[in-house]
């Protein structure tokens, strides 16, 4: 039963609404190392006494606070603001008292003022606050700050009543009060979780590819040792995140051929989420890719390149994993004996065994789990795409992201859980360090619009980071179903401009556009076979996707989470937004055409006020993407787009 | 430290945003003895199961829950509602499952439509399901029930696939699986606290009089069997609570004169709130107006009538207080050693001394002015009417009020807080169970529906139950000042038609209209002196308070406290409101003039969906005031209002 605070202390402060705070402090908000965090809070108290009141902050297992004052609002709400030096677990508070010193100044003016009789005896008042606070400035051993407080006292006692206020109004001596204050009588708010991740949480670009089809060959399975070329071209197109789909061995039993055939060949390499067979399962690597010591030199190399390779954590287990002939009871078993298989009826997954986290061995289950992902950060691997979160317990996710980031705080996961909007939320607030998202499939200039709102300006900004793809191996939207070039680079550019996370799987750079008949998948899927391709085909945007990154990478505007503002535009398909740093040094103004196959002409009305500039003042746009600089003056312009000509701009602003 | 919980079991669903919630659980939410509470919680689960949720709630001490069921709205938010029955200190919480049975049973319909080979073996899964329920039915001791689901069940094992789901169809199978759910992996939430009172916490109707002047005479103190008198009159004007300004001794020392002067002749009375003298302090009666038992009669006698006395619970000690003597440590000491006397520079208040609810005893002096309530709740008193509550720790209300609710739940406090909003808010949600308001001072069309709105369509209407008054012996608003009959009924109207709890200070129902000049105060102050009254003077208008508080009591729509719906009126000065019950049942709409110096006219244009009426329904309007009855069709309709004529029309709303 929860209840009101027994009386076993006497709060004097009243703290409240303390703010930012998740599902009243259930879940910890996030931040990058080194971004604030602004904090408010209603501060108040009974009667009529000065307040002060300070941020504090520690992070988990330390002792001592960092301490930041904060600063009165309107209505009793008290801002202030802190940021975090390291990873982890952190946890703020508010502390607030009641200002003697400052409470009895105030007063004191006012007596003086009326010529109140009891001037003398009230600065005898005064006095002794000056002197407690000489005896906590000697504590701490700033003598000089100590007699000069007991200087003042003297003061105090001897000076006239209409000379006592030249000495009280001195700003020194109030800044010596502040820094030996009297918090005998602070309150402090409950704590609030926030979780500090590294700089590559909120910004960061990734490129998917399987290894084993490293070199493009139908004929020929590649190894980790193949893989350089496409890491070096990753790369080069600017991105820092490389992802695999699973490493591990891949199941026998109930293969799947291709384009997901329920029979396999004998040469057909099978889906790489069906894991587990006599090789081993999730510790082990696929024999066809190389060894584990294969492995980890290929996690070195991408290191000494800059780059982060991100495993897939997918619990699926093939019919042939360990843990089938091991641990049967993690598994469900149907009336007849046989271990069921995953299923969305009437659609069968033969291949894969779902595993029962809620099984009586649960906690064993999920203990071996939790241990897998260590094995891996243990060789040494940065960041997990985790394959469909929402199909296991939350509070499993939870556990496992908390145990990993307790001991490696420098871990990242992806959550790939394309499911109902609270669904993705709780995976969020639950650990995840981004999601991926609905952009996919939002089209429109509204959709757009509205989601990217929804995203960074809503409480979801808190916990909340989308990671935006325009394709995966999974899914070829409409959009891109024998699309051309600049389908591919519009929906590249949004991703990319949009959000300082995007990715893309591989292919996407050669524009591949087939899809599987009636479905939103590719046809001849790589989950299924090995493909024939060139990396280098004609038709490939590859210089356009490494200009995006390269964009990315020197403004910093771009890196930033919640900073999208839309300007308005005429044309339905004319989106304009900018994004720029909270200091205005770097400030972007992104003008694009939504429609790839028809020319369009708008006018664009910016609100230059989110751009930091004044009406009628003039400001210079550089083209970063056609390398023009204009000189332009007011909200009003107009622009000409065309899908193979200039479908864009990307221009950096500069007040003149 | 705030942190996620270990895993020692494993949750499997999610239940979030569980509302309605107050600083995230830390105060509870109010309601009435038999008041609905709408809850709802965003509740769902990882997979595909069908989930169910029932909302919990029970009294504190308690073992037992009652439970009723939750329906499942959009975006996996459920809905729920509960009431209580008795007052005291409520919990709820929400607990949901995934429904194993009906989560095979629609999978399972899927596989017969496919034809799904697999339907033999899963119908055996069903058959176990139903077994299963049929266990704990027979454990409830409900054989028939039981033998029901194995009947179900053999059929699941026997009959052909094409047969199967005729039997799973049946809704008399479903409800019998409803009664014994498998809720072995249902999650609870946390638990949110609901304060419950008895009616009169929100439908109360008060009356203020000081009984030292009950008779009305200025040449002599009246005493407690004088006021049957005032009894009856404010009850055939239709209150239900009187209030007592404090009944203590009162203090000699620094006593305040006639219109609060410093220095008292030998004959003045004193006023009330300076509190303590020979004849003791916070437990004891002013001599003059009798003794316990007299005031326990008096008690009596009110009961007899319907009516409560609520009393003045001031903490503020005159210097001849026995705490002063007793307690010198509970004050604040000046650096002369004298004790420090109430002020607000430059105003002095040295008849009182206030209490250091900091002290180093503080946990005596806090105990001690609880059991000062517990004495007086002892003789049989229920309602407290607190003096500046804001000049006091909140935490130290929160405390009392638990403390004395926790035996004696029936007991109601109301807070004379006029400061800052946050203030007055934290003092409703730490316990009081009404709050003066600003509304004395609203004036004009646009702040009173403002305020309205704000008091009982945002959060605060979970806890804060605004009080009404026009007047009280402190505030003569301006526009009272001087003013006539008219502008006393209007603003008796608006308090006690806007909301169910009101109260006004006895001279209101005379016009008593003489303020000190330049102040918003009574000139002779009744809480100073003794005033000579002809309590049926001329020009009184306790008819038309006695017509108000008769409507109040016989429409129980204006009962509640939050269906307050405004209607526009073209003029500026003509409101318009209604208010209904949740079933339509009874209807209010009032029109009136806020102008009472002046007719006005104006068009009137209804929210006829508000009212409960469809577009172009005729519906008939009884004019609860005047008498009149009318037929009126459609949204648009013009009055014509006078301050000395009808000003205002109160009808009843019946859809014909």
């Amino acid at each position: 039963m929860p209840s009101a605070p027994s009386p076993s202390y006497a709060p004097t402060v009243v703290i409240e609404d303390l703010y930012p705070c998740l599902e009243g402090g259930r879940y910890p908000v996030k931040r990058i190392v080194g971004e604030p965090l602004e904090v408010w809070a209603d501060v108040f108290k009974d009667g009529h006494d000065i307040l002060r009141a300070v941020l504090k902050w520690r992070q988990e297992g330390q002792q001592r606070w960092a301490e930041a004052a904060m600063s009165l609002g309107d209505n009793d709400r008290w801002h202030g603001r802190c940021s975090f030096e390291a990873p982890g677990t952190w946890e703020y508070v508010v502390e607030a008292w009641p200002d003697g010193f400052r409470s009895w100044k105030k007063t004191f003016a006012v007596r003086v003022e009326a010529l109140d009789p009891d001037v003398p005896v009230e600065a005898l008042e005064g006095a002794r606050l000056l002197e407690q606070a000489a005896i906590r400035a000697r504590a701490a051993g700033v003598m000089d700050g100590a007699s000069q407080l007991t200087d003042c006292a003297e003061l105090l006692r001897t000076l006239p009543a209409d000379q006592l206020m030249d000495v009280l109004l001195s700003e020194e001596l109030q800044a010596v009060m502040d820094k030996f204050p009297d918090r005998e009588f602070a309150t402090t708010s409950r704590a609030l979780p926030v979780r500090v991740e590294r700089e590559r949480a909120r910004f960061s670009s990734w490129y998917e590819f399987f290894p084993r089809n490293a070199e493009g060959r139908a004929d020929r399975h590649s190894t980790f040792r193949d893989c350089l070329e496409r890491l070096d071209d990753a790369r080069a197109m600017g991105f820092d995140v490389i992802y695999f789909p699973p490493i591990h061995p891949i199941g026998i039993t109930h293969r799947k051929g291709k384009n997901n055939t329920l029979t396999a060949g004998p040469d057909d390499v099978g889906s790489p989420w069906a894991i587990g067979g006599p090789a081993g399962g999730h510790r082990a690597i696929e024999p066809a890719l190389g060894t584990e010591t294969d492995f980890v030199w290929l996690l070195a190399e991408a290191r000494k390149r800059g780059l982060e390779i991100a495993l897939d954590f997918a619990i699926n287990c093939s019919p042939d994993h360990p843990y089938v002939k091991d641990h049967p009871d993690w598994f469900y078993q149907r009336p007849d004996g046989s271990i069921r298989y995953a299923e969305n009826p009437p659609k069968k997954y033969q291949d894969i065994y779902p595993l029962n986290f809620h099984c009586a061995d649960w906690k064993n289950l999920w203990r071996e789990l939790i241990d897998v992902v260590r094995y891996w950060v243990d060789l040494g691997v940065t960041i997990f795409r985790v394959d469909n979160p929402h199909t296991k317990p939350v509070a499993f996710w939870e556990e496992l992201i908390r145990s990993i980031q307790r001991t490696n705080p420098e871990v990242l996961f992806l959550s790939e859980a394309f499911t109902k909007p609270k669904m993705m939320q709780v995976l969020a607030k639950a650990g995840f360090t981004q999601s991926y998202t609905y952009f996919t499939w939002r089209e429109s200039k509204h959709e757009l619009m509205a989601y990217v709102n929804e995203l960074t300006r809503s409480e979801m900004r808190w916990y909340f980071r989308g990671n935006f793809w325009p394709n995966t191996p999974d899914i070829l939207p409409g959009h891109l179903q024998h699309a051309a070039a600049p389908m591919f680079r519009l929906r590249a550019a949004l991703a990319a401009l949009l959000t300082p996370c995007w990715g893309m799987y591989s292919g996407y750079e050669l524009c591949e556009n087939d899809p599987y008949p009636g479905k939103e998948e590719y046809n001849h899927s790589e989950k299924y076979e090995l493909l024939q391709r060139d990396w280098n085909a004609p038709g490939n945007i590859k210089a356009f996707i490494t200009q995006l990154n390269r964009i990315r990478h020197e403004n910093p505007a771009l890196q930033l989470y919640d900073n999208v503002v839309f300007h308005a535009a005429d044309h339905d398909q004319v989106m304009s937004f900018s994004r720029a740093t909270p200091d205005g040094g770097n400030r972007l103004l992104v003008v694009m055409s939504l429609n790839a196959t028809a020319g369009v002409e708008s006018g664009v009305h910016l609100d230059l006020a989110a751009l930091g500039l004044a009406e009628g003042q003039k400001f210079e746009v550089r083209d970063l993407l056609y390398g023009g600089v204009y000189q332009w003056q007011g909200a009003d312009n107009y622009v000409v787009l065309r899908p193979d000509g200039v479908a864009m701009h990307v221009f950096s602003v500069k007040p003149l």
